[in-house]
């Protein structure tokens, strides 16, 4: 292993290990790897009001600080920081003309195809995160935007669609015509089928053609059902991979339903690609809070002698929506809350949260801090587990329908719409600390947050006057991360006057009263790292492993049993007996309540 | 020891312990001693807009669950709580008839007699305290109030001089005009000599007159300069302490200026007053965040593992005046900062912040504590003081004088108005860790505020992207004791965006936004607890002994050396001489800096 270090700093680099591809997708045709590093990120395509004290710090920590070798036979492309201007200290002899090669902004090119495009989450999610980053000068500067379905649409046509999710930050609207255009200039469309070795084939000619001899890079986001996952894969893979940059595939939930169908579908995937090519995503890594929970936990001395079973007695993942499927059940019936919700989002933040601090904060010391902690909880068992499913309710003179009222969701469908699980984590830092999840549709708020309770006070000296429940009493950490991000901190506080009484008063810092910028989306956060392969925020095929394996035998116990979910009225708090499974554990939920 | 319990719980009760005064006051007359517990404090006299998970804590915490029993030989009043209505449990016998005696309020009345009345403090802060106590309902049903000074004045000259002073509450100003003329009603004049036992006499006679064969309560509040102290205190006691009930006397600084002379004051004192007779007030221990900082530290789990050398850093106490002595320089000619502010104000609040957790919240378990600090502090050394002065400044047109432009101080007057100072606690919690105090006038703000900062998080992830200045990354919590009360925690934050890039947020507790009730005067505490024989803010002597020990060598120094102070302009952040007094402790003074 050959490392160098650039004496990078200030400012905000953003880079990425040279991570290589083997670029298998193509033919196993030996043609070099290589890894794009884009220009600085911040300068270019981040602006924010600067408060007086900030403290920069780049995109990947310390992974600037060494560039990883290559593990291909070709050369490779190493990367130098354009805007630093910081020459790499001897690096390996057979990089260097290739980095200088790669480097070249103009000698290199990006394409995004994203394949399903006229679907919901294309046009709500990807096509906008896309502009936003161009917006936001974040792409590079030859990149081609492809859209592919099934449809027959004309270029025009899919911009025409595209255009009408288009929005400019709300921070900084100047010339949002005017891009918008430049940037719809850059979106095509090839239609075709997922399947079609052909088609790929034609997108691959038309993707030439865009990158005109240049170094081409080649980004495939899979916005399709699961079962038409494999094919398109092998498609891209063997007729429209990359010729002489790198081929990184996106893919989106659902992994499987179940430990073996995950394992399949990954055994699958790995016929055309490898680990690094693939890019998991988990659009919840991408939360603007949750990214900040390694810095609230890293990079604070007050949080991290507090953060184990010593101090904390419990943890909440919590996640409500406030609609029902609403006729877009056929989808979500075949999986449920807990593979919808918890398997994955809810436990990566758990992962993120409980994980012990990694070596760096490099993609792989992250994934393999996170790994280590799913394995080391125990699976989840059917007596830890409550599940519900929301029923017809009618309020104000309006009803509102129950799950089953969707015309797309069988009439006696036990898919629970609603879940509330206990897991623990066997290991030395949080044995015995519940760690509560609750996740549910149609319920009374919106909300996804992480509620940190701590233990009592021993030897309070203000126990005896508290009353009867000490729970109230404690301090409890809040990272709110949607809506309205916010990180709050529950404490004990004298009320002023004469006397002395105590309430709880929050310690707060709420995003919108402290920042003026707009919170970008997490899609966006998580296709710049994709374009620039960095995998911190993407699942691993051992992580994914890890996570199936908690909750495969209970969802496979659930089904075989027809365990009849606890009906809860839509828009209610949800099913009591979530209640009953936290009071089992000493746990209040901290969601329910007249002060939040 | 007969000790019994009372359940007393939920609400807010306020009570003392049954302190016994020897009223040697009096002649050594052997009356009974007494102790009057007045009504619970909330229902009555304090209304807050509720919130919803208030815990309601009782005045003084455990104190109410153990009845000190007298030490005198005449039948001791056991109280008893009206409101609660609990029984005592196996009251010691000879109690209990004096305690329904007492508790009785048509049969007990105090008086409060202002010794001073014409003065500043009196004026400002001593009536308008009283009348917001009454306003709130939080004195006895049968009180008056006596002005003691040696000017000619009538009662309604008296009334009319204190009604320019009263305000009502900001949060309810019903029937203020009423309240304000019944409260004058209750207030007279005795003009008399400080020194003259027949003016006393007369006084005496008064009183007795306005309590009518009551059960008779007395206050002394010494409003004067310390030369008359004595002479006041020796006059009050032989021919004006209660017959029948307590007599208490309230003493201002200076309490001497070394150690010798507040040793004498003290022997002074004590040939006229038991310990718990005198009360020293400080009125910072009666300020809103001073009093919430047992509870902070004693009522959130997070703080109580932090509050040690093992993470905090350093704590800074300081204290800024935007104003000189503008020609009332005379008295404080003669004392200086550090006697002024240092070395009651700030070390108080100093003792209260790193006192190890008392037995309970009891007067005498806190003043223990708080000595146990001072004792295990080594007095302050010359080489840890900066000194300064304020001299003029022309700013904007306006000249701003000099501290000895000032009449009333000597134009040769090397008297600091300003001082920093290094201190150390050496004990196991504490050692090594720079306990910082700034104090000036005639500075840029006026402020005071407890800084703690805690240390850098080892082994950081994030530490090498920090910059140069890892101290600029670190957590601190400021408890703002004035002007804006705020309790807020820098913690270190992702700025939100695409790249990662920290700054130093705050988690704020603002009272201002919380609580829509005005902050109570210092005074209106300390008077009531003095009412109530409520001493935990009070000074006992041993404190003061220990206090004048830490200092008195290091002002002995100054003054005998001549030590010229280091010159700063008024209006300035003072002497930089303060700064290199830190940098040798590898402390940065928090409150300087574009971002406080």
């Amino acid at each position: 292993m050959a490392t160098f270090s650039s004496t990078s700093s200030a400012h905000c680099a953003s880079s990425s290990p040279a991570f290589s591809n083997n670029n298998r997708l193509h033919h196993h045709r030996t043609v070099s790897s290589s890894s794009i590093r884009f220009k600085q990120r911040f300068p270019r395509c981040f602006s924010v009001k600067q408060s007086s004290k900030a403290v920069h710090l780049q995109q990947d920590g310390a992974s600037t600080m060494k560039v990883s070798p290559v593990k291909d036979d070709n050369p490779a492309k190493i990367l130098k920081d354009g805007i630093l201007s910081v020459p790499p200290v001897t690096p390996p002899e057979e990089s260097i003309d290739n980095a200088k090669f790669d480097f070249d902004k103009e000698n290199s090119t990006v394409s995004i195809t994203v394949v399903g495009a006229s679907g919901d989450l294309a046009k709500k999610k990807i096509f906008p995160a896309l502009f936003a980053l161009y917006y936001e000068g974040c792409l590079p500067k030859h990149f081609t935007i492809f859209g592919y379905a099934r449809s027959k649409m004309s270029d025009a046509e899919l911009r025409t669609m595209v255009s009408k999710t288009l929005t400019c930050r709300i921070d900084k609207r100047e010339n949002c015509g005017e891009k918008m255009d430049q940037f719809l200039e850059r979106c095509f469309y090839h239609p075709g089928q997922y399947d079609s070795q052909e088609n790929f084939l034609e997108l691959d000619k038309k993707l030439k053609e865009h990158e005109d001899g240049r170094v081409a890079n080649r980004l495939f986001y899979l916005s399709i059902p699961p079962n038409i996952f494999i094919d398109a894969v092998k498609c891209a893979s063997t007729s429209a991979s990359a010729a002489n940059g790198w081929t990184r595939v996106i893919v989106e939930k659902p992994f499987g339903r179940d430990s073996e169908s995950s394992a399949a579908l990954t055994r699958s995937l790995k016929q055309y690609l490898d680990e690094d090519q693939i890019f998991r995503i988990d659009h919840y890594l991408g939360k603007e809070l949750v990214e900040n929970l390694s810095v609230l936990r890293f990079s604070n001395l007050i949080f991290e002698p507090l953060w184990s079973r010593q101090y904390i007695r419990n943890v909440q993942f919590i996640f409500a929506e406030d609609f029902g499927t609403e006729g877009r059940g056929g989808y979500f019936d075949n999986y449920g809350i807990i593979r919808d919700i918890m398997q994955n989002h809810l436990l990566q933040i758990l992962a993120l949260f409980a994980m012990e601090t990694p070596v760096s904060l490099d993609a792989e010391d992250i994934r393999n801090e996170k790994v280590k902690v799913l394995r080391s909880m125990r699976p989840l068992r059917l007596d830890d587990v409550v599940t519900g499913q929301y029923k017809s309710h009618t309020r104000g003179g309006v009803k509102y329908p129950a799950y089953t009222d969707d015309k797309t969701v069988p009439n006696d469908s036990l898919t629970p719409t609603f879940a509330a699980a206990a897991l623990f984590i066997d290991n030395a830092r949080w044995d015995g600390v519940p760690f509560l999840m609750k996740a549910g549709k149609a319920l009374h708020d919106r909300r996804a947050e992480i509620r940190v309770q701590f233990r009592h006070v021993p030897g309070n000296l203000y126990n005896k006057n508290i009353g009867t429940d000490l729970d109230l009493a404690t301090n409890e950490l809040v990272i709110r991360v949607q809506p309205d991000e916010a990180i709050y901190l529950k404490i004990n506080n004298k009320v002023p006057g004469l006397g002395m009484r105590l309430d709880r008063s929050n310690l707060n810092l709420l995003y919108a009263a402290r920042y003026d910028k707009e919170i970008p989306d997490a899609y966006e956060r998580l296709l710049l790292d994709a374009i620039e392969g960095e995998r911190r925020l993407f699942i691993r095929s051992d992580e994914l492993d890890a996570a199936w394996s908690l909750f495969t035998p209970v969802l496979k116990e659930l089904e075989e049993k027809k365990t009849v979910p606890e009906y809860y009225p839509y828009g209610s708090r949800g099913p009591v007996g979530s209640h009953y499974l936290a009071a089992r554990y000493k746990v209040r939920w901290g969601d329910v309540g007249s002060e939040q």
